[in-house]
């Protein structure tokens, strides 16, 4: 999606360890009107008009979801990370390693909010390794509904994440794949 | 507003310790075309041609806050609950008693996206004790901005954090004020 590439170039930044800021319009500050074109490209390449939900994951991934969920009439249900292993009953979870906290978190959804009739669609700002993608799968999983796709909108491709999952079959279509950081340049990934 | 108040009495659940749960549709589950609704009713309270942005707190408010910010034209900036007490400059920080966690959180917002120009709407899905919204206030205050107002979908109105904020002069606006939770049946107040 060139106008995500082209606010990448111009107002991300790349800071030591390869990490990739775009806080000031996906994760921090969110650019309301950009997420509304995003959802508008996932929507040519998904088959929005057949999904029950979006899903995602607490915190950042709820902007974007949300604006998702909206353009395709649908609710947005959000994965919460349980700070504790003291959890009630009714919920999915599934452990993942958080890459932002270096811990062992619980992501968990209520059994009331997902079920064997859902057609999900996972919708996410920024995929780096993919550990939290690997819990809402999990998750989907185990309610037993059915994966309509993962839509991404940032993808740090050299982090494997991504093609780990499209290896596996999984349907994920990422606006933005940030193939290399060469000496501070974003590379992106020419096909997407 | 009378559809959400329907919408508590038709879905929200009270359980042990008065709590009053609305998942179904706004903080877990998110109902968001409702979140529209509640959006263009914030804006026939508050002027929402006169604000920069609209604020709120990871992260169950970030749905609500999205959606009124893509209406109201703005970007939409949550403040960040910090894990640890290691963080990095250029933030304003807040701290706050999370009645979720029982224990303390930082809330933390760049210094890049909030400034002294800034005419800010708060907006938050819930509001109790309203320790985080105290901690937004503090937030927007230490930035030299302009607090705009505060519109809360659901306050507690039996915990006094509105009412506390209201006597100090700030334009709280609830949409569902509960006063009380007799014997499991929730109570609005009649004036909101």
């Amino acid at each position: 999606m060139q106008q995500l590439k082209e606010r990448i170039l111009r107002e991300g930044r790349v800071l030591p360890g390869n990490i990739v800021k775009v806080d000031g319009f996906l994760n921090h500050r969110v650019d309301t009107a950009l997420m509304g074109d995003i959802a508008d490209e996932f929507a040519r390449y998904f088959d929005t008009n057949n999904i029950t939900m979006v899903l995602t994951a607490e915190a950042s991934g709820i902007a974007l979801a949300t604006v998702c969920a909206q353009k395709y009439g649908v609710p947005m249900v959000f994965a919460k990370k349980a700070k504790s292993d003291n959890i009630e009953g009714g919920l999915y979870q599934s452990d993942i390693f958080s890459y932002t906290y270096k811990k062992k978190v619980t992501l968990i959804v209520a059994q009331e909010w997902l079920g064997p009739d859902d057609k999900v669609l996972i919708i996410d700002d920024f995929m780096a390794k993919g550990y939290a993608m690997r819990g809402l799968i999990d998750i989907v999983q185990k309610a037993g509904a059915q994966l309509m796709g993962i839509g991404i909108a940032v993808e740090k491709g050299f982090q494997d994440g991504g093609d780990s999952l499209r290896r596996e079959g999984y349907d994920v279509h990422s606006l933005a794949i940030i193939d290399a950081v060469d000496g501070g340049k974003i590379v992106f990934r020419e096909d997407c």
